[in-house]
């Protein structure tokens, strides 16, 4: 069974990509990240989400992007809401500066460990928030760098594959794809700046991350059925 | 003033590299990684040398690499010893899956958020243990990554430089260079299996690194002014 690691963080796309490697038959191993995000629920979405799949492992690696601070989702800068989503133009605050480039250095290390060769990210290029490491030439790139920095791409040219298999799809396309395959978008959480009440954590509804995930639900005519305030 | 980052480790090659930049006029920010290594007294002369140097700021990244285990650097395997530096054959055990991957993305972060477009780091593929993240290629594709992964690198491309001025100089050399810049090597480490006794810090002699940097200072024919067992 080939394996693969798949970065889950507990959102609405890395819990696809969950379910689209599993299906493609790989034994995966999914790796979260702590990294000081103010949404530390999807850490505990991400654990229950990789356990429904069948995850063999679920890592949590604990980074601290705040030694460098700034960003809104590490530090205590405001989440910008209710904003035009002017995709493809501006990179917006939320931008954590070369986030998905030590994402993916930690997914080769852990890959390189267990013998796997497929890293699989749910970054997407259509109805995402503008961040320079979600495009395509940036993931050609890095699968390039994975042979070269690797004993393992040393002595198998070509193998590593970075799987983006959200990269061209609607949002609509995405929720549509997870139904498909049994995903429950309940357990799932996007947004930026969650509120917990009560013990029950509602999505604010109007952050980028929100904005999109309502609208991808809408397009596909389903109810969204995560609770917002 | 342009600003660089410089990973900075302690040891004698990353110690070299600060005293480069420094004297080709950058502004200076040290970033070391506590990464579970076994020769944490590096962490402690990084310290030392990045103040010596007037660095601007030195960070120290926590990160841990044990999650996913694996090396003779950060597990319980025995550091080997006295044994044929078979270099650009065979990876040797202290190889650390994507170390300067991880490394490198680190300080691409750093970077971005203080406005820095050069990198300095200490690889070098001449007196080298076989290490594939330390090859020319690995460098420059990391280069590229570094112009497509950020949003400075989007807004002024191909301005990023992973600048590694040790890569094609032989230990003798560097040692040369260092001394000529000032640099003080009895201030480094760059033991895999340092041994404490009474508060001093002795070097094995005996591992890749120390038989590496002995032969450097005996071809430099200058006494190498750490202790050894």
């Amino acid at each position: 069974m080939k394996k693969a690691i798949v970065l889950l963080s507990g959102g609405l796309d890395s819990t696809t990509v969950l379910a689209i490697a599993k299906n493609a038959g790989f034994e995966t191993y999914a790796l979260s990240f702590a990294y000081g995000q103010r949404h530390k629920i999807e850490l505990e979405s991400a654990n229950k989400i990789a356990k429904e799949f069948g995850a063999k492992e679920h890592k949590i690696a604990k980074i601290d992007l705040r030694i460098f601070g700034h960003s809104a989702l590490t530090d205590e800068i405001e989440v910008p809401k209710d904003q035009e989503i002017s995709a493809h133009n501006v990179i917006p605050i939320t931008y954590v500066p070369a986030r998905n480039t030590i994402f993916l250095s930690y997914a080769l290390a852990y890959a390189e460990t267990v013998g796997a060769f497929d890293i699989f990210i749910g970054v997407n290029a259509v109805d995402y928030s503008g961040y320079p490491d979600c495009r395509p030439e940036f993931i050609a790139t890095f699968e390039k760098l994975a042979d070269l920095a690797t004993a393992a791409g040393v002595e198998n040219q070509g193998r590593f594959k970075i799987q983006a298999p959200l990269m061209m799809m609607s949002k609509k396309e995405i929720i549509e794809k997870g139904i498909s395959l049994g995903v429950d978008y309940s357990k799932t959480h996007s947004c930026y700046d969650p509120i917990t009440k009560d013990d029950e954590t509602y999505a604010c509804g109007h952050c980028d991350s929100c904005k999109l995930r309502l609208d991808g639900f809408k397009a596909a005519r389903t109810l969204d059925p995560i609770k917002y305030l």
